[in-house]
């Protein structure tokens, strides 16, 4: 794996790094995605003669040096309470850097003017979300991560399915959920799992609540799993009772023929808003457009919600093995709603069109 | 609750909004002590005329209307994607706000930038740290809020040792307490919650791995509930099998007289680095004090980390009603230790000393 963080950096160096400039990387994801791991309070420094990354002291126990290439050096700070990113600009003064390229949609103003004091000499510019965008067309390695990811998650669901579910709590279910993650591999919750029963089905990122699942609810599960880093993302919704009521056939209907169609919209060369606009246009025709969330999907990666964003103002098309959500839903204040969401790699039209990850069935299950 | 809440904004403006001058809180923690809750992305704005909670714009549902005082305005921003801290920055200055003050610990270069760039006129200055000291001392109903926080605590770490530990991985039993602890009332877990077996028990901070517990081990549990955003902690040291060796009775006394001593030192008038010594010269003395923790303990509320620090370098007194953690630890690598850490309040020896949140037994169980 290290050879694949040391080519990462230096893709990065040649876009910013050049000459005297030095690059400052402190966005956990971003540190994790070019070090191959990011310890708590790392920062990782593209310097003009290597690259460093420093850690906090640890109090006990060993940093873990057999992430660490053989052309990554690791720095762990002296004293307890060092900042990582102030001792990097130090570093980067010595190595004789004239400037230094840090994160500013990350560094907090108080930080930014540590590092300013400490490092005088050293000219502050904005990196800017370089590395987000070099994160966005993912390797086979990360696609694989994703792949497994999602497989755990569909198996996490499909064991709860199997359950009784009327009776149970949001938050139990929630938690249950979490937990067979983790028993079929998971390093945890790729984001904090979102189970919604009756009236609260269908909001977006619905926090699970102690309301108890009852006879006729319509249930909305979304989770992910973390595998290795990698977040996937997999919602579906069902109905409580052997037969839906008839506003719920419509509405899921309704939902999952705007969730096809964000699918199916899916290309290379395809831009971002029209993917979003495929969905949205199915729902804002049937009279819900003033409800929708902002984005019908987004990108995944080693961050839940990353680059890019599927919505009417995103500026963008996408490429191929870019990873996405495709997840619309719309939320009936007071009845409850629907929301089907998948994560599927975006392929070319002659590799058979965009890869579906998460494979649970869409069709309306009555439990 | 909402008096509560006007009161604290009072207090801050008397000492930090006065004239023109305008306040805008940014961080979730302080933006819920001052307003009675943080919806996600949320700014608190003290400006000249009124307070205003400025919220980004809800998908769906409606935002937590009930909660806002009548002396709070309530605004939800028009679009998605719109940052309320640039929002909150417009109204100042049309309010006629001539400063503002910004928390410039958590406010991100970029977003300082961007507010900056929305109000030209407005001066921006550091607000500091200024609502984190407020909420140092804990009146009456948080106090309370992090006792039924600590029982919670106690009850889901009594039921697991009630179980069969051996052969479960660190994971599962991470899992399986937060899942009580949620049973019992919990919102959720305070803090990731820590297991720690055989070679990796007395490491602070942990995190649960596949590691299984074994017989002749040493587990460490480190725990808390967070309820109603009260986070409280409970840290406590096993040994697995019938009788422990003779290092370990002897470094779990010698961690159990450490930790007790840091107990002992909580006072009114104690500065804070006394009770980091208090503790820390006992293992310091019996020669662990290179491996130590930069803290020994440190505030809770909120935060699960939050001020005091009870560390060496730490500058400062306690007061009555503040609730603190005592929690030193010992890790030998390759074999692993012991962490004892409680939850306190700070109380007057006229009133008994310090309160014991946290009440499982510190007595080396064997399990």
């Amino acid at each position: 794996m290290s050879e694949v963080h040391a080519a990462r950096r230096s893709q990065l160096r040649d876009r910013c790094a050049v000459g005297r400039a030095a690059v400052l990387v402190s966005h956990p994801a971003n540190v994790r995605y070019l070090a191959g791991g990011a310890p708590r309070g790392a920062t990782l420094l593209l310097g003009p003669a290597e690259d460093v990354l420093l850690c906090p002291a640890a109090p006990s126990g060993d940093p873990a040096e057999g992430r660490i290439g053989e052309d990554l050096r690791l720095l762990v700070l002296p004293a307890p309470g060092d900042d990582s990113v102030v001792a990097a600009g130090g570093l980067a003064a010595a190595a004789g850097a004239e400037t230094l390229a840090v994160e500013e949609h990350h560094l907090t103003v108080a930080r930014h003017r540590a590092l300013g004091a400490a490092a005088p000499r050293l000219r502050l510019s904005d990196l800017g979300c370089a590395v987000e965008q070099q994160r966005l067309i993912k390797d086979d390695e990360e696609i694989a991560c994703l792949r497994i990811g999602a497989e755990i998650a569909d198996q996490a669901l499909g064991e709860l399915l199997e359950s009784i579910l009327v009776g149970r709590t949001e938050r139990h279910l929630a938690l249950e959920l979490e937990r067979r993650l983790v028993d079929h591999g998971a390093d945890g919750p790729a984001f904090p799992t979102s189970v919604a029963a009756g009236p609260h089905s269908g909001a977006h990122g619905h926090l699970p609540t102690d309301r108890r699942v009852e006879e006729g609810d319509f249930l909305c599960v979304c989770l992910g799993a973390n595998y290795r880093g990698y977040r996937c993302e997999l919602g579906r919704t069902f109905v409580i009772g052997s037969t839906p009521a008839t506003w719920q056939i419509e509405l899921y209907d309704l939902v999952f023929a705007a969730q096809r169609a964000g699918r199916e919209a899916l290309a290379p060369g395809a831009a971002y808003r029209d993917v979003d606009r495929a969905a949205r246009q199915i729902l804002d025709a049937a009279g819900y457009g003033d409800q929708l969330a902002p984005f019908t999907g987004h990108g995944v990666g080693l961050e839940n919600d990353e680059d890019p964003q599927l919505s009417p103002g995103a500026m963008g098309k996408l490429d191929a093995c870019v990873p996405v959500t495709v997840g619309p839903g719309v939320h009936l204040p007071g009845r409850g709603g629907v929301r089907i969401d998948d994560t599927l790699v975006v392929r070319p039209e002659a590799d058979g069109g965009p890869e579906l990850l998460t494979i649970t069935t869409k069709e309306l299950l009555a439990l």
